[in-house]
């Protein structure tokens, strides 16, 4: 007896390979940047199953590559520093065509079968859970599905800069728009970049109103960090004014909310609302680490762009996505009509843009976890952290 | 300091390219057409961005291009007669692949996010806006969505044919299907058609029931036009029978329905009905020309094949997306019940074919809108017209 | 005059071509395999309108050729036995993209869009008419639509294998994931194999529950004849224990439910749930032959596996989709929370696994149907059937 095997499609197969067709390295360009050379900028196209058409472009400074999905709004898919993956895995297990999410089902909660990254954003015209926002200006504008459209929108101009300043910094560049006749005309111009051979990566955003009317804005960054940054007692850190439960369930878990289960089949997910300090120039900062403190993930932001930090903690069971979500924001991710009535729904004038950025690193040692959790201590030093027991507003509704 | 940069994607520069792959010229057919000899079919597959996966067409007379959309329903997304852009700019800037249009969102107005082509069709089963059509005869036919289905509905079948008699004929043909089990059976049979070396183009729709039931159709003819035409006091002239304001709104504007404001932020939308005199063969037809009448876009129709004519006017800002629209239809864009209930929603037996022509001219001269002009005028000699200055039976519900 | 066509695109004129791309034959094997030697499997992707996207697999196996459409959740799109098609005609006359179906439109019936298959899975999570699951445990989950996700899901693992053991057997393997986050995480794991030179093929599913909680689990096998199997007087048999009509409309049809009128337009679909008699193995199975008895389709499976057996008449008009559905299920196609409460929905533990297996065959002589309609009669001597002539208990809900 004799027989044969052809695998036709292996999508799993095809996504750990890590490079596709470069379209810029050290080689190529012929700049030598001082932080590391090993530096490349890549591109592939997923033809299999879910994946099917969705573009990845892959920023590798040298030791961290940073996935980029043009086709999901310029979302991060994942990360890996040195042999660390940074992201988490999601019961979607694969980068999911836009075309095969649709927004409206489940309830208005589609969204969640597309969501997989370590980063997407939650907007542009609104963000939060679904319902009908009874004080919109017209129907267009009034059906809210989860989280919004732009993570599910594809970009129309992509770009790669290469800068040889200092260490060397590689850029990615997208633009994409969220655009309707009689509603909301947004783009997103989204610049990822990177220091060559450094331990991080920067986003900075430039959201503009198009269109000749004002127009609203929400907006909030859904980092989703796993293992090995996650695991049982795993840290939350951030320098803290003032905390708030979203609701009772998240209530129960108040004076807890800083310390992370293991793995919990059932756990029903938790979420906190933060004002956060800021040093003098404005800048906040928030870390998860791990048990043993030498893994963190960390991110910096102006505190006045994105003034509503949003911690998720979400530890149920790995095959159902084990996951926490460090989430600046705009707004926190209440109702639109909600945050509106509680001020918190910035209104763009025609041409006028917000502009964000925020800067993300990995942490592979305890002097470098130290160090971020010393500067959040440092913070926290200027004031007394007021916790809220209970949902209150101005943080609920 | 030295920087590179590489554009990755850029899909409106892809767009501002004219050709594609030649499928035909005078040089590849040795058919040498009297009218001009510049002439030529070309396609291209776009990429990119929210157009991934949409097939342009492109029809060159010689002077005349029109570009035409298998994958949206054989829309013609814009036309350009020797420099002059024939379209409008929509806050849309892209052709969108229909797997970005979700009919349904946005409480039924989601056809919305893919409208941005000089002409597309409202159709075919159901038009009008969005709504329960109590009246119909299954769920399945009941819920209606903006517009329809047919704009968002790819071409099976394409084909170019080439007939030298006379000045020579370039025609792109298309076969759409809006079929479903237990739903309508129709199917649209496009022949889009130019005159080499002419100045206008003819779209010749066949649409048969392939159903063995009889089925209700509901089609007109979305014919969208901005600058630089369209400007301030441009005119809209036609053969006036009837005309009748579509609402309250529209009543206000009664006494200038003809004329054109510059683009103005803020304005709203604002339609009007016509039922328009024809000449002895039953022809129809309508212009709009620019202030200085020396820029016009007509359309000439069989008033019998299309006895319901709809001017859309929506001047508002550029940005936003000026732009009036000359739509001809089997009937009003009012709710599909209301039509039915009117009369204006005919029946095909099975097997049977409705048939409409249209025929298209971009106008450059003076004279050549003169003659237009002229040519409304002597209709309207025949027939005072009556203009009704509120919204009456049966032109609305 | 002269006059020259192109055709662009044909969708039809691509169908009929029954290759692709060889994926392997006894030649680039070296497999020779006792069955039959002029067997092979290849793949062909799909560019042309509604279909474009699709890929179809072929597994020959020398006489039969089963065309398989990972695209669509490993559906069986059609075979060809010799010269005999089996499939039917639907007024969808392509394999459509998932992405040109909306689940959610025409009332919840969206998916009767993409609806043309000679075999697909109404299922995972849910099947039957659509509707709000007022039992379920969350938004996620409680949004019905027309027969569930799986058949508008891609596969993201195709594999095919080749065994020279006995006559030699070829098979096809998908993965498909239906799974999101808060929701059910179930995998199809489905196997379609056929013995070279053999009349027919098997189909072996494993659904895996891959999250941490139970999930629900409900499954149909939609599995369409039309011509030449089914015309006037063709005949359904199966060996019955319990026989019920759906609703009052099939119980006016219940004295001749094994009988066919030919294409009959206007028709109204009427459906007959039968709990079947099985042999000493567990096996049952039913068959569809035509009125001379010297063609037919059977289908055999575990009634373990698969208790419920639904008969679908649909004996419309050709053109409006003449067929039958011999469907055997986990569930019958009641609403879901109906089947839950009359103890019909499984619940699968993590990690656990449904298997079903299934055996279709294609007789073209009388001595093979009647060998067929033999053993059912052997099966059905066993005991005396009870035909209920109205909907019932624990049948319907």
């Amino acid at each position: 007896m004799a027989s044969q095997q052809s695998v036709l499609t292996d999508l799993s197969q095809t996504l750990r390979e890590t490079t596709g067709t470069t379209v810029v390295d050290a080689h190529a360009a012929g700049l030598h940047l001082a932080g590391n050379d090993q530096w490349s900028v890549s591109r592939r196209m997923l033809h299999e199953g879910p994946s099917d058409g969705v573009e990845v472009v892959n920023l590798c400074n040298g030791p961290l590559t940073v996935s980029i999905l043009p086709t999901r709004g310029m979302g991060i898919w994942k990360a890996e520093y040195r042999d660390i993956p940074v992201g988490w895995n999601s019961p979607n297990r694969f980068p999911v065509h836009p075309h095969y999410v649709n927004l409206q089902s489940r309830n208005g909660l589609g969204w969640l079968d597309g969501f997989n990254e370590l980063l997407c954003r939650c907007g542009l015209a609104f963000n939060g859970p679904p319902g009908t926002d009874e004080d919109a200006v017209s129907p267009i504008e009034s059906e809210i599905t989860l989280h919004g459209r732009i993570a599910n929108t594809a970009a129309h101009h992509v770009s790669v800069s290469i800068d040889d300043s200092g260490d060397g910094t590689i850029s990615v560049r997208g633009e994409v728009d969220e655009t309707t006749l009689f509603g909301p005309k947004l783009r997103l111009v989204s610049t990822v970049s990177s220091v060559a051979g450094s331990n991080g990566f920067t986003i900075v955003d430039e959201i503009t109103n198009m269109g000749a009317a004002e127009t609203e804005l929400q907006l909030l960054y859904h980092t989703n960090i796993g293992q090995p940054f996650l695991e049982g007692n795993a840290q939350f850190l951030c320098p803290i004014k003032e905390a708030c439960p979203r609701d009772a369930h998240a209530a129960e878990g108040i004076d807890e909310f800083g310390r992370y289960l293991p793995p919990t089949p059932g756990y029903a997910e938790q979420a906190y609302f933060f004002d956060l300090l800021a040093d003098d120039r404005g800048e906040s900062l928030a870390l998860l680490h791990n048990a043993a403190g030498d893994r963190g993930f960390s991110v910096r932001f102006d505190r006045q762009q994105l003034p509503c930090f949003t911690l998720w903690k979400c530890t149920q069971a790995e095959e159902d996505g084990y996951v926490t979500g460090l989430e600046p924001g705009i707004n926190y991710p209440n109702f639109k009509a909600d945050e509106r009535r509680l001020g918190r729904v910035p209104r763009l004038a025609p041409g006028d843009t917000y502009r964000t950025s925020l800067s993300f690193e990995i942490h592979d040692s305890a002097e470098s976890v130290s160090a971020v959790a010393g500067r959040i201590r440092d913070l926290q030093a200027s004031a007394e952290p007021t916790i809220h027991r209970e949902p209150v507003k101005p943080f609920c509704p």
